[in-house]
């Protein structure tokens, strides 16, 4: 493990590639490898114990090629697991709710924040917790906007699309005048930021993938483990079901200019 | 086996529910056994040595009830694995593809038949080959509208919801003049039948549920094995993961007035 060093991110499938983009805005000279578990997605349905257990392999996949950091780009494994993480390494790990939790709770000037995310991250209450545990007298509401991971993955992401537009208006609706910060609690949800934005005007986002790269750019600068590189890093993908089908839909999160050529790794053996 | 039997309905999770809603319609004093295999749903990724693996694991589960006809209400089974079925029993055995098929095609005065379902099912061009093999000169055009499926899931199922009719507008306009009948080939797409209709008024749907349901109810009756039974029938669900999310999301195929009350079976045991 050196300065020269790839950053490890992993997810149970592609939404993670929203935290590879943000890297790339931060750091772009860095390497990163991506490991997406696209052959036992969706780590949410899971019990406690499997999450425990896929997220220690998954990380162990990425030490295995020498990562100086590592990003859980999960919501599911940053509530449930980090901890198996750090206790396999002692490398800078990070995760899509602590820094969120913070950067929202700092951004909001009246201390209401919402959160949408998946109905399994609802429920889960983990932002809402992250925030009380803070300040306890700030009020947090939270909604579950489940039809936005099937407009993201299906393509209804043009600028101005109608249909997104309405499901904005009717899923955001319940926090309009009611907070000023709203956390994007899902890895797909920024993609729709603009009609989210629309729906909630003068609200600040907070995007929990953004949030974790700000974290982890800050902490790599701090203990010297930046990169001394002066041209563009690599970026290496790494998945565990067929990888042609995770090349099309990453261009969602990485925009289509990006060549994604994924290779099949068995994550069972790590 | 006796004609006081149970009908067999067995799907990879929820939506072969909608064939028990027909089967309740059409034979409302038989008893049905319902399997979801909801600890394995979706079939469709799987590949086709698992589905048939699974598919005769479901059939026997449900052949160790005595049933004495089974519906497969599930499109890859109805594709991929009937014979499985027919291999290890010699009742009437219905899927939701041949007579769909055929039906539609009986119904098209135009010989143009449209297809409607998850990318999955268009990709395999299954409908399209039925009718083809009827008549090499039938057209049939197919399009994915994979978005149907959460709407369903999700409750945007109200009548004249705009978020509906504004997907049913998207994905059914090429289909516009084009096609006098469409096989909605998905199990989740009849709980949207109106909003279908009225983006496509004239056209005739053929609902694959309803149209194995009238097959089975037929070929009962012909084969003299309907039930005696003077009042209503029982339904038994069972399950091979949690039951309780199964009971209330079954309600948006069945009706809400449906009490469910699922049981947890271990499937891999048959």
């Amino acid at each position: 493990m050196s300065n020269e060093s790839a950053i490890g991110v992993f997810d149970s499938g592609l939404g993670g590639l929203s935290a590879v983009r943000e890297l790339k805005k931060l750091l772009p000279n860095e390497n990163i490898i991506y490991f997406g578990d696209t052959g036992r997605v969706p780590y949410g349905s899971k019990s406690r114990e499997i999450i425990r257990k896929y997220t220690a392999q998954d990380a162990k996949f990425l030490l295995s090629h020498g990562v100086k950091a590592i990003l859980a780009a999960c919501g599911t494994v940053s509530s449930n697991a980090m901890e198996c993480i750090e206790a396999i390494t002692d490398i800078p790990v990070f995760g899509v709710v602590e820094d969120a939790a913070r950067e929202a709770y700092e951004a909001s000037r009246t201390k209401r924040v919402g959160v949408i995310g998946t109905q399994a991250t609802v429920n889960s209450g983990i932002f809402k917790r992250k925030i009380e545990e803070r300040d306890a007298h700030a009020e947090v509401l939270q909604s579950a906007c489940p039809l936005f991971v099937p407009l993201v993955e299906y393509g209804f992401t043009a600028e101005g699309d109608e249909i997104t537009r309405l499901a904005c208006e009717r899923y955001l609706a319940p926090f309009r005048g009611e907070v000023d910060t709203l956390i994007l609690g899902c890895t797909h949800f920024p993609i729709l930021e603009k009609a989210i934005s629309a729906a909630l005007p003068g609200v600040t986002l907070i995007n929990p993938a953004s949030a974790a790269a700000k974290a982890m750019a800050k902490t790599l600068k701090e203990q010297d483990l930046l990169s001394a590189r002066e041209k563009n890093g690599e970026i290496r993908y790494f998945v565990s079901d067929e990888p042609a089908h995770f090349a099309a839909e990453g261009k969602i999160f990485l925009g289509k200019d990006f060549e994604i050529s994924a290779k099949k790794i068995e994550i069972d053996k790590f």
